[in-house]
C-alpha cells in the first residue's frame, strides 16, 4: 500500500459502483472489488482491480471500504456476516437511503468498532471522477479528513456535518430541486416547441437564465433564515398574475398544466397567509405550515 | 441627438419602467419619460430625464420608444390616440403579455407605419443595466440590429426570431422554469431546515448543484429534438424509486409534498407510456400528450 494511494475496496458493482472502482483505479489506488454477481467484476479486473471472492476478503483487503449497493437492507445483508472484520477500518457508504437509515448504519458500524461516513453522489456514473462533481459526506470530521485524499479520486469531496444523516437529507433535497428544475425546463421546452423552437435552441437560453435564477436563490436564502421576505424585486401577488400568462399559453397549445397550476395554488396559499406583498421566498411558509394548506 | 446615444422615450414608469429609463440615462441617452401618474417621473427628471406632458410628446421626442406598462390593453389605451405620430419610429414593447397579444400589437404598429419589436425582461428592476442580464426580443431582425446599441444599455440584448410572439413565449417558458426551480429549492430548504441546516448553508450547495443540472439539460436537449431518450445515465424507473426517499423524508418532517408527489405522478405517467427505461427527458412526452394523462 502506498501512502499517497491507499488501498480501497469497493462493494457493489452496479453502474455507479463500477464507476467508483474505475475512478479509484484511474487515480492509482490498489482497488479490490466485490459484487454479488461475479461477472460485473470482470471489466474492472482487466483494468487491474483485485477480485475478492467474498465480502470478508474485500473488507480485509483495505483500510477503506466504499459501498454502493441497492439499499441499506442489501448492505446489511452483505456486511452483517463479516462485521467483526470491519473493526479499525472505515466504511464509506454511498448507498441511497434515508437520514434515519444512515444514522442506524452509523450506529451499527460504531458497535463493530468501524469508522463510518455516509455519502451521496451528486452526479451520474459518467460524471464520477470529474473534480467538479460533488460528493457529499456526513459523519465525524476527522474520519473525513483522514480519507479525503482518496475520496477526492471520485470527485469534489464536501463534508456537511458530523450527523451521518445529513448527506442523505441533502441528497433528497437536491434531487427534488433537480426534478423540479428538469420538469419546469421540459414544460417550457414543450411550450416553445409548440411554436417550432427546438430544445437545442431554447436550452442555452434556459441554462443562462438558471444562472440568474441561482442569483435569486442566493438573494432569498438570508430572507428565509430571517423569516423576513421584503418583496422589493417582485411580490408573490405579481407572480400570481404573471403565471396566468404561462398557464394560458400552455393550455392553448395542449400542454399539461399540472405543474404551473400547482405552483400557482402554492403561491395563492402563500398570499392568503399574508405574504402577497412579500418576495417569492415566503412560499416556504406555505410549504412548512400544514395549517396553511 | 448624438449618433452614439440616440434619444429614447420611455412610456410607463412603474418600478421596471423607471429602471429602464434610469439605465438609458446612465448610458448617456437623451431620455424622455411619461407616466400616467406624473409624480413617478420626478426622480428621473432629477437625473436629467425630460418629462413629457403627454404620450404624444413622448412619442414625438425620440425615434425609439420603449414601453413597459401594466398590460397590452393599457398600452393601447395610451398609444391609440397618438398612433399617427408613431409612423417611421420604432416601438419596443417590454410589457408582459401573451404571444397572441404581441402579434396583434405588431400588426397594430405596422398598420400605423411603425417598426415594432416585442421584448421580455429576464431580470428584476435592480438587475436592469447589468450587461449579463438577458433581454429577449422578437420581430424583424433589421429593426433589432438598428437599435441594438441602445438596447444594450438595458442588458444583453438577444434576438430570438422574426415572429414577434416568441419573446413572450420564451418569457412564459423561462418564468415557469424559474418558479419550478425556486419552489423545488424552497422545498429542499424546508427539508434540510427541519434538521437545523440554514438556507444560507444549503443554498451554495444547491446553486452548485444547479450547474450540474444545467449540464443534464444540455445533454437532454438533443434527445428531446430526436424524440429518442437513451436512459444510460439514469432511467425514469430508477428516479421513481429515488423520489420516494424525498417524499418519505419530507412527510416525516411535516413538509408539504404536493410538488414531489406531482413530479412522481408525472414520472409514473411517463413510465406507463413506455419510457420506464428511458432518460428523464422522455417526461416531455407525458407533458405533450393529453392521452397519457
Amino acid at each position: 500500500m502506498q501512502a499517497d494511494h491507499p488501498a480501497v475496496s469497493v462493494i457493489g458493482l452496479g453502474s455507479m459502483g463500477s464507476a467508483l472502482a474505475a475512478a479509484f483505479l484511474d487515480r492509482g489506488h490498489p482497488t479490490t472489488v466485490w459484487n454479488r454477481s461475479e461477472h460485473k467484476a470482470a471489466p474492472l479486473a482487466e483494468r487491474g482491480a483485485h477480485r475478492a471472492a467474498t465480502p470478508g476478503e474485500a473488507v480485509g483487503a483495505s483500510p477503506l471500504i466504499v459501498a454502493c449497493v441497492l439499499d441499506y437492507a442489501a448492505l446489511r445483508g452483505v456486511l452483517d456476516p463479516v462485521a467483526a472484520s470491519l473493526a479499525g477500518r472505515t466504511l464509506v457508504n454511498l448507498t441511497s437511503g434515508s437520514p434515519e437509515q444512515a444514522r442506524e448504519m452509523a450506529e451499527w458500524a460504531r458497535s463493530h468498532g468501524a469508522h463510518y461516513l455516509d455519502g451521496a453522489i451528486m452526479t451520474t456514473p459518467p460524471g464520477v471522477g470529474s473534480p467538479e462533481m460533488m460528493f457529499l459526506y456526513s459523519g465525524p470530521r476527522e474520519v473525513f479528513d483522514a480519507h479525503r485524499p482518496a475520496l477526492r479520486s471520485l470527485g469534489d469531496a464536501l463534508h456537511l456535518d458530523t450527523d451521518p444523516g445529513l448527506a442523505s437529507l441533502y441528497d433528497a433535497a437536491l434531487l427534488g430541486l433537480m426534478w423540479s428544475t428538469m420538469t419546469g425546463w421540459l414544460h417550457g421546452t414543450a411550450l416553445v416547441g409548440a411554436e417550432k423552437t427546438t430544445a437545442t435552441e431554447f436550452t442555452p437560453v434556459a441554462v443562462r437564465w438558471l444562472t440568474a435564477v441561482a442569483g435569486f436563490l442566493t438573494t432569498y436564502a438570508p430572507q428565509v433564515d430571517a423569516a423576513r421576505y421584503p418583496g422589493d424585486d417582485a411580490t408573490v401577488d405579481i407572480q400570481i398574475a404573471a403565471i396566468d400568462h404561462l398557464i394560458h399559453a400552455a393550455a392553448a397549445r395542449g400542454i399539461d398544466n399540472s405543474l404551473p397550476e400547482l405552483l400557482k395554488r402554492t403561491m395563492e396559499r402563500t398570499s392568503a397567509a399574508g405574504h402577497g406583498s412579500d418576495s417569492y421566498a415566503s412560499v416556504i411558509e406555505a410549504l412548512r405550515d400544514p395549517a396553511a394548506r
